[in-house]
């Protein structure tokens, strides 16, 4: 059922409603009574009462037609009845303000019934939906109107987040505050922004990820349909894991999943409702050619780098365009040399000590004559060597000491949109100034404003990132996995991995599984080969406790090593395993573990016995395929060992991707294990072959 | 000379005054009138007129007193001849806003002429100066009054940094414009501020550090004295580094030689002019006590890590709370878990299902009653298991949506600012609020009030690190260095550098230069050793050329790989060195550069062919101390590889220090060689020793 109800009915009914102003069912039914020239309002209070000239109906059932949409805001233990009675109406939309029973299952239930009506509920404890653009308002506080959809699991935040839109000029298309998601979850309201004309900016503010492959698919799917989501979640911490425990009852996902599914899906991870709004507002503002030729076109370079943003920077003052630079370098973004084309188009408005290299030092040209101003980004924006320009410093602020230069500023503001306008290229200002009227000529025009660099270079950077990711809808896993739960020994049970393992296609050395000292040297003679390693199985610390015989030379060397081994550990069987000897190979640890929320997440890092130190590892969701396996190994720092450091030979990059992909596989394939990990995993110029191997049951 | 007549003159004259408002002379003579009570003040034009009742005279020498402090605003050619008329007059203080000259000669030669005469000279080219505490503003633009003292080099950063603090309650003490520095420098101005009573926190903008070391002086005497130092600068970028050349012509230090700086006096180093004030509005709002006694006392723990800041987070949503701990988490502070006194202490104001383990939530409680607020803080900031709490969330806008909890609102702020100054702890309040009654109340009391959560994070990140440095004053360097200049040969000159270095009693393995294959098995035979390196001197890049034999076994192969690598280089020189042979040794690089500005710096880091990507380094200035080496290594990411990794024995920490301590003594007698590396450092258990080394002169 589309919720086409939720945010545009017909009809809507507030339960509960107030006239105290210290009350939700006052802020609920006031309202929906500004949307009464669209749409038909009841107010419903069995104690009788009204507002603004509108009578509170005693029920539901004393509504003279069906209501399409019923806000309830009611003491929990009526919930339920509020709603029975709102089915039998004909109803088939709610939004549940007030928490929805005694506990989750009651919740559930509720859910339950309306949907087997073929109707939606909207959450228990939420703080309800607001739509701008059909005068739907049916939350508490302010919704400044704009063109950013959001979805949210905390209403203070979104309320926060409203502020913040609106100081910049934005607001909300479209609120969706989830509260307990028994029924319309994150990625149902996602969905219904995502196809939602009148937002531009989708943005999300999610604690509980529910089922995040179906989560992981809208975002590309948003992607794909150009509108760009922003991602605000929380687990960067302990005490932030906690807070969602106590709020959600959620689990939380580790961020380094969350961040690799939106580098994968292209959303966008902020880091705080600030980073959020900023980069939503250039978002918003940019012109749809700007949005789809912000730069260089997307290509599928995986992740490699791919050609950074590039930064012209015009200042009126020499500091203020330094810092500038520094501050988008530091983000990533490139503030190249300009062309001598495009730098003697800039320097024929500049004195002739300014510097025009990048940045660009105005040099006193914009105090001389504030139209220097439009003629030196109009050079920038039309030279065509850099994809943004920012203006940074004074601009703005001219007539707040000189009153007689408003016209003339706001003059220029103008010349600066269009000069952004048509050259389809972004410009963003950054200025000392707020709220004067030559800022909201701007943001009229379209041209973002920050108080703030860093605002602007972190807006940008997202930005960049975004129209640089080609997004691939998260892959598919099996509805019936092949596991069959298999217990595993001590030692993370590596005889049953590797044989589940070398069952996808993963490489292992020669080896045989032996019990006594004459296997072993038979299983050396006729299968193995010399020399070899022996190691004891079904050990939790097997080196540690002696359980390791490397580099074994031949039978003697063997049997000794056989009989000390079962002295020293008791263990009753062992694996004698061909030694690898791979010149120029590259240790690496591979793995997968089941995230709470994503499933099996694959993970790539560097190995040998600093890999903790190091800690250079990427992630992406499994099962996976070649060439994603490819670029997770090529985003790692120090991938240039694998592609011939300092002239060795490059190691099998395909063969490490298959490997990769083969674990994956096998873990997808068996989700009695929470976790199998190889380590090492030696890659290397003929080959990539998996040196030991453990899982953990789920 | 005292800079008191620059600050607090009994008398100044405002040369190139004017009565238009678009130009700088209206500026300084408005301003400088502004100081009428406190001070005689003379406006000279020599064409006439006046302002505000106040006749231009047509020259200094027209004055009925000496001028103290001369403003000097005329066109550059005319400079010079104010000057000499100021001097002849008996004025000793002389500010000069435009150019000084045509060239820096001719500014450097203005600015001996005034201190010949016992005077000082700030500028030119220069924005003026301001002190708020005594009526003094000889500048352009507003400045606000506050208890913040800052240095710049930029005019336009000055004014944006005072319309940031104004926005957050506070203000400047002193504002010094720096201009072109001919002679009253950064750290001039920055004495001056540090020893100024009403500035509470210094800030300084500064491209160019002149002379670095007695900047860092003053760095670390600001620190000793309790007056907490800002410091933004440039640098990051290859942009930023252009920027400078252009505006003050000056040599960049790279940004990683600031930070040292910065780590080793207890100086702030910031990335932006936001992040500068929202450090300083915190650190001016502590009460002394505060300031003092922040959390754990100051030990000198040199780079190893010191307990973290323990920061509580209360929020009356869910969301914001657990969004404030990742902020805060990201930055380096610890948001721990609560004692159980605390959190009964604190569960007594709020509904049974709030968390209260830290973030704690407010569940409703401040809407049930705004006086929670101040309860709950109260107890976190008694409970004294954190050192900071921050309040974030919706408070400060309650009376927006209901104004007649405006009084309530207000009284609560005053209680939450009484619970801060009477635990004696930090109180940070994150509000959606903007400028309203209730947030200029807890301003009044010194309760630092920010707008996005991120900026209360940085600023106590900061503040923290601050807290937690003892400062070390830089090491001095020698008057006359002993260095004599001999030449380096094309391999960096190892022969000669091993010498000096070997002379500063760094070890290197025993070995013999030799010209022929007789007297390398001479060597050999006697004074090396077998297994032992052949290595041929004078090539640039001799292991790439065949100039390299490890682990030479006897002497037939000592006279074969002679005679195999004079046919392949052509050398005529060549080293017969023993072999090391170290179990668990670490491969370290160290080495020794001159910085323009603070001169020999000493780095040291993980070596081995993977150090371009391991990027593991560590910075200070040169000559170090055994300590301050030994903190350098444990600052380092893989130092776990130094103390004993993985049960292998720890290497001699102390002869790692030492050997870089002689390396650095070297390097500080021979500025004639700009850079020494040593490349590896062996470290093991048993000592240090250095395996190559080369040096690149002047």
């Amino acid at each position: 059922m589309s919720l086409d109800a939720l945010f545009d009915p017909r009809s809507v009914a507030v339960v509960g409603a107030s006239a105290d102003p210290a009350k939700w069912g006052y802020w609920l039914a006031s309202g929906a009574l500004a949307g009464r020239a669209r749409r038909t309002v009841h107010l419903v209070n069995r104690r009788g009462g009204g507002l603004d000239g509108v009578p509170f109906l005693p029920g539901i059932g004393a509504l003279p037609t069906a209501p399409e949409h019923v806000v309830v805001a009611v003491p929990p233990r009526q919930v339920r009845p509020v709603v029975v009675e709102g089915l039998a109406a004909g109803a088939r939309c709610f939004t549940v303000i007030t928490s929805g029973g005694a506990d989750p299952a009651e919740e559930r239930e509720l859910a339950a019934l309306v949907t087997a009506h073929g109707g939606r509920l909207l959450g228990p404890n939420c703080m309800g939906v607001v739509d701008t653009t059909t005068e739907l308002r049916l939350s508490w506080g302010d919704f400044p109107a704009g063109s950013v959809g959001l979805v949210s699991q905390s209403g203070n935040l979104a309320l926060e987040i409203g502020r913040l839109l609106a100081r910049a000029g934005q607001g909300f298309s479209r609120f969706v505050s989830l509260g307990n998601q028994r029924d319309i979850d994150a990625a149902d309201a996602l969905d219904a922004l995502i196809a939602h004309e009148a937002t531009r900016v989708v943005a999300a503010y999610v604690e509980d990820f529910r089922d995040g492959r179906r989560l992981a698919r809208t975002l590309a799917a948003a992607h794909a349909a150009g509108k760009p989501v922003l991602l605000l979640t929380l687990g960067r911490s302990e005490a932030s894991g906690r807070a969602a425990a106590s709020h959600t009852g959620a689990l939380v996902s580790a961020r380094s999943v969350v961040a690799a599914v939106c580098r994968d899906t292209g959303a966008a991870l902020v880091e705080s409702a600030g980073e959020l709004v900023d980069t939503a507002v250039l978002l918003a503002a940019r012109h749809r050619r700007d949005r789809t030729h912000p730069g260089p076109r997307p290509e599928d370079h995986g992740h490699a780098p791919t050609p950074p943003l590039r930064v012209a920077v015009v200042g009126d003052s020499g500091g203020q365009g330094a810092l500038a630079a520094d501050a988008f370098v530091a983000r990533g973004l490139d503030v190249p040399l300009l062309t001598e084309a495009t730098r003697a188009a800039v320097s024929a408005h500049l004195p002739s000590r300014a510097g025009s290299g990048n940045p660009v030092d105005l040099a006193g040209a914009g105090e001389a004559d504030l139209r220097n101003y439009a003629h030196v980004t109009r050079a920038l924006l039309d030279g065509g060597d850099t994809d943004a320009t920012v203006l940074t410093g004074y601009f703005g602020d001219y007539a707040t000491a000189n009153p007689e230069q408003a016209d003339q500023e706001c003059e220029v503001a103008r010349a600066l949109g269009a000069a952004a306008r048509e050259s389809g290229r972004t410009l963003v200002v950054h200025t000392m100034a707020r709220d004067t009227p030559a800022l909201t000529v701007l943001r009229g025009c379209g041209v973002p404003v920050y108080e703030r660099i860093e605002q602007a270079a972190t807006a940008l950077a997202h930005t960049a990132r975004l129209d640089r990711t080609v997004p691939q809808p998260p892959p598919a896993l099996p509805s019936r996995p092949s596991g069959r739960g298999a217990p595993l020994a001590a030692d993370g049970g590596y005889e049953t991995v590797r044989a589940l393992l070398a069952g996808h296609g993963l490489d292992f050395p020669a080896a045989a599984f032996v019990t006594t000292a004459d296997e072993a040297a038979e299983a050396a003679l006729l299968r193995v080969g010399y020399p070899l390693a022996l190691k004891a199985m079904g050990l939790a610390h097997k080196t540690e406790a002696g359980g390791v015989a490397l580099g074994v030379a031949d039978e003697a060397g063997l049997r000794a090593a056989f009989a000390r081994m079962r002295t020293a550990t008791g263990a009753g069987r062992f694996v004698v395993e061909a030694m690898a000897a791979h010149p120029h190979a590259v240790e690496l640890i591979a793995g997968v573990r089941y995230d709470p929320a994503f499933g099996p997440v694959a993970m790539v890092g560097l190995g040998g016995v600093t890999a903790e130190l190091l800690a250079d590892t990427a992630l992406a969701l499994a099962p996976l395929t070649p060439s994603r396996a490819r670029a997770l190994l090529l985003s790692l720092r120090h991938a240039p060992l694998l592609t011939g450091w300092r002239g060795a030979p490059p190691v099998d990059l395909d063969a490490a991707a298959d490997a990769l992909c083969a674990l994956s596989r096998a873990a997808v394939a068996h989700p009695e294990l929470a976790e199998v990990e190889v380590n090492p995993l030696l890659v290397h110029p003929g080959g990539a072959v998996a040196l030991d191997a453990h899982g953990v049951p789920a």
